[in-house]
């Protein structure tokens, strides 16, 4: 079966994942509309987790909260259903990991909520058009994450530290991206940190706690910002009952444009 | 005699410098008010100084031309006499200087054109209300400025190295000054440079060009704006028979609000 759907479409892509034809990773698909972190936790987790994510915005900036029991998410499109319309999810037990599906009709119940958290293609995008260059983006890799010592403000089971994505940037670049990304507060916004690592206590660029190490050349800086895995370590040292999040790379694709959500 | 006027009153500083009452420098008087760099040409230098100015906005923003001859600049102030309402002057002949002086009024001919250019005090007022710590201004020095390996777009005789301003900053202290220096254009906007001095051509930091050596601790950057000094280098270099400008911190005060010229 060829890919006969619409790449560009955020419904589109929807619909494909919804009756199984896409299952992939949507980095760089539907560009211009808004893709989303998610996080589906026990009613009972619920409270305290939208209050850590009020409290850290940076890490975790809510774009969408279902109703209880509802897989609806009308604000993000108007025929969404968080139960088939992500294109991979990771189902976690009492914080381990324990399988990946494309479908969670079948573990959705009248208990659940669902949690959407803004991401970082928002901001790229944006980056990608001004000229800053993203060597990772570039290379077909995974941007380097890492865990900071920097404590997240804790709610309930909900604590950590904040987890950053870091990007070598020439300095003008780095500049230029401070300002475009301080546009996007629903995407992590303006940086946490520049320069020296050791100074937000990261021991050692060369092994990221997640996505694929990248080189910081004598011209750059490591520029670091807030990152939507933050709310995924904080759930897991919570260790609720069941939490689905979506695979890394395959976010929810919504109908919202990043356009729409940038600061003018 | 004591200071019988109103120092946070820029029309009332003014008045003062007219009358010879004042001639001090103008760092932290006025607050809220546009200051300027003033720099006066003779009429056959004046076009391709503007044009030098517009080619290089960042050290060269133009706030305010006079006709040819007009010692008036009513956009920036209705009474405004640029021949009088500068604290304190500085002359150079053919390139060099000349002698300092409280008033010109006996030098101005109808060959004269005069030009204020933006200055860095607009953004400290803001950097300062924003909680960003400046050292040097608490300590009541000058910032401390370099002469960069970077070349500035010539326009006729005007050309040479832009020069910048450094100021020592914590990481989040700089992505916050670059947010809120971005919103003034015309008072040399965001930094050009942050991190390596070396990149940009400067050889050592402990020996500035002018102003104050400061010291960049351990857990700082070293943040580098185009500064308001870089037209004066140009100018000497281009040896007019004579120049006039203000007095190295004894700036022109404007009845023009720094918030007015900020981008929202």
């Amino acid at each position: 079966m060829g890919t006969a759907f619409d790449l560009a479409d955020p419904r589109a892509l929807r619909r494909a994942s919804r009756s199984g034809a896409f299952a992939g990773v949507t980095a760089g698909l539907a560009p211009g509309y808004v893709q989303g972190n998610v996080c589906i936790l026990p009613r009972a987790f619920a409270g305290d987790f939208r209050l850590f994510c009020e409290r850290n915005p940076k890490p975790c900036p809510l774009i969408g909260v279902s109703e209880p029991g509802d897989p609806r998410l009308p604000s993000l499109g108007e025929d969404l259903d968080i139960r088939s319309d992500v294109p991979r999810y990771r189902v976690f037990r009492d914080g381990r990991l324990s399988e990946e599906v494309t479908d969670i009709r079948g573990l959705w119940s009248a208990d659940l909520v669902a949690f959407v958290i803004g991401c970082s293609f928002s901001f790229e995008e944006a980056l990608a058009d001004a000229g800053v260059p993203l060597r990772y983006v570039a290379e077909g890799r995974n941007v380097a994450m890492y865990l900071t010592g920097i404590e997240t403000e804790p709610a309930g089971p909900f604590r950590g530290p904040m987890a950053v994505s870091m990007r070598p940037l020439k300095a003008a670049d780095a500049i230029r991206a401070i300002q475009i990304t301080s546009r996007f507060p629903r995407a992590h916004g303006a940086p946490v940190h520049i320069g020296k690592r050791a100074l937000i206590g990261i021991e050692d660029l060369d092994r990221p706690f997640a996505g694929d190490r990248i080189e910081v050349r004598p011209d750059e800086l490591p520029v670091f910002w807030a990152c939507g895995i933050t709310p995924q370590a904080a759930v897991l040292r919570a260790k609720p009952p069941i939490c689905i999040t979506h695979a890394p790379g395959h976010m929810l694709v919504t109908d919202r444009r990043n356009s729409e959500w940038a600061l003018s």
